[in-house]
């Protein structure tokens, strides 16, 4: 944390953790006897209830969005950007529900997680959480939370198609869903990079099927390396150019394969960090959900089809270098929310950080999300 | 093969493994006391040995460019599409050679190959090469074959390297060079993917540093990885979606982490061939090169400084697909030869395969290649 909070940050916070006690049924036929879902909240619920914002987080996110846990934490919550006073999401006129979902490794139940069954951790018994399910369990937050209907439901990337599954499935619920940085379903590159990554984890020898909570290890190789090719692909090649370029550690070829170049140590400091606090289980169900989103599928594939259940407003923003979900594919969406007769607003903005440009403050996206957020707590009077 | 050889082949050919007494001093600083290079030529040299054309090969490559080993064989070479009779590099009219580079690992010496001072594989020992090296060991075999001045060098991707090297390093010993699907040096982005493979192989723990010979092992799941992540750069992601899209192999998501998706399925199996035939140090040693190729770097960046010893003329390809090495890069390559009032034909061709299309014959391609070749033969009484 800064030496003095700055003005527009929400603060030090706290997060909760709810219990459910009722089974959630899954998509893959499965079910969880109960479960823990890890909560942050920013910001005053107000009298009707009409000023709750759902943040919907991505692949390695998490609850922390906003703020700082205590006044030792070096850095912010994930989206601190987006989320505080005065900002797109501002919690001076929102209540902002953050969550890590179902399946996470931050403290919701995940395969990390003692099974009661067993008195051991899931692991691979775990099951295959879906962006449905993701959905469905935070409706049953909502529910605990007293929010019959969001302001708006908000995510970036894996988070997005929160979003857009909520519009979906509870129609009633939500008056906005922002879209960013989005797809309505991966590629067949997007998906080859997930199959990577979970062939680096599942390859690793301490992988252990997915045992190794009871081997004491962790597959920190495999994690590294799909952090890495992860990694590379949430950068632009004009970002990657500009921060590092052919840039050495020193000042000539050592001709081994030792970390030369700095692209190289940086790779291999972020996928390091990254092997030692995220969960390897929970990283190839997180892209294994990415995998199956696809909300046209059970409508051949047509997704304004599948969006005339919606009746919500849809915010969609894309960047101009993001080249792991490009703006064409937000521009699928949209053409779907209009083909729908659905309201969107939509802006590619250019920015040279790639997919990563959701969490990178810039003056237009600023500017366009705090307009379209400003409608949002006027139309529910905040 | 197929049951009647195709007019169009060079039909059934034989190596020739060429053996180097005299040391050759490479770029890393040390030497190799002598060492193999295996050849398949196609065509006839002419009296003057004025039609030579030099094929330099890619990562994966290796000197069987065209024909057949045998009536057995399933799959010509890996550039049969681009030579042969009636062929751009027409085997009727040209005397085609083609290698396997040094520290490859199909018969030419590299660190699979037996280290002459311990009698046991070179393995981590192998010095590292450049693509300067290669070039310059390219030069003695064209002494020994008696070609004073080829007609052309002609390469795709690190193959164009090698042809724009040899420009720049013997100008007086060719008259063309062909530059297709190529760059004049790695981006950060580029070099980030060599790393994930390097990372991916040396942290296999049947690496063993290198030395997994004597473990009678391979590191095989780290080289499929390499291979895997290397192999959805080579391919653009609307070509994957053509060929895999999001189909399933089966009906329905089965909810788990084995391959679903036809694009998994096949991306294992690329990996898991590869890992079979490929040596791991090659790998790493043919990336590296990769990395290291920079012409520019002694001119402060220049490209066109570094094009003024050159003398040949150039046919630079691109394909606008081709994410790996852009259209962009062949542009700063034309840009520099433009610059240093070198000769230069430049084209980019519509194809959407990404870098993959160099291999792949397209008629605009082959009418290009075709026309230039045709002139290149004028020239030589060819």
């Amino acid at each position: 944390m800064p030496d003095t909070l700055p003005a527009d940050s929400v603060g030090i916070v706290s997060p909760q953790t709810y219990h459910f006690d009722a089974p959630i049924d899954l998509a893959c036929g499965q079910s969880l006897e109960n479960y823990d879902l890890v909560v942050e909240t920013y910001g005053t619920l107000n009298a009707d209830a009409s000023n709750a914002v759902l943040i919907c987080h991505a692949l390695s996110g998490h609850h922390h969005a906003a703020g700082y846990h205590s006044a030792e934490d070096r850095k912010p919550g994930w989206w601190d950007s987006c989320i505080g006073p005065g900002k797109p999401i501002d919690t001076d006129r929102f209540f902002v529900v953050s969550l890590n979902n179902l399946g996470g490794c931050h403290g919701s139940t995940g395969p990390n997680s003692i099974n009661p069954e067993t008195g051991k951790p899931f692991g691979p018994e775990f099951p295959v959480i879906t962006v449905g399910d993701w959905v469905k369990s935070q409706a049953l937050l909502a529910d605990r939370l007293g929010i019959q209907c969001w302001a708006a439901v908000v995510g970036g990337s894996l988070g997005g198609m929160q979003a857009l599954q909520w519009s979906l499935d509870y129609p009633d619920r939500l008056r906005h869903a922002v879209v960013i940085a989005s797809t309505p379903r991966l590629t067949a590159q997007n998906i080859a990079f997930n199959e990577v990554a979970r062939q680096a984890i599942t390859s690793d020898r301490e992988f252990h099927e997915g045992r190794y909570y009871d081997f004491d290890t962790v597959p920190r190789r495999g994690l590294m390396l799909a952090r890495m090719v992860g990694h590379i692909t949430y950068l632009s090649d004009a970002s990657m150019g500009e921060k590092f370029g052919r840039e050495l550690r020193d000042q000539a070829y050592k001709f081994g394969y030792d970390a030369e170049f700095q692209v190289e140590s940086y790779l291999r400091y972020q996928g390091e960090r990254f092997s030692e606090s995220f969960d390897a289980n929970t990283y190839l169900l997180m892209t294994r959900a990415l995998d199956y989103f696809d909300p046209a599928y059970e409508f051949g594939g047509d997704l304004s089809k599948a969006l005339a259940a919606a009746s919500c407003e849809y915010l969609v923003l894309s960047f101009s270098t993001d080249w792991r979900f490009t703006p064409a594919r937000s521009e699928e969406m949209v053409n779907a929310m209009i083909g729908a007769r659905r309201k969107v607003s939509y802006a590619e903005v250019d920015a040279p950080w790639g997919h990563d440009a959701f969490l990178i403050p810039t003056p237009r996206y600023t500017d366009i999300f705090n307009a379209y957020m400003d409608r949002v707590a006027r139309e529910v009077g905040a």
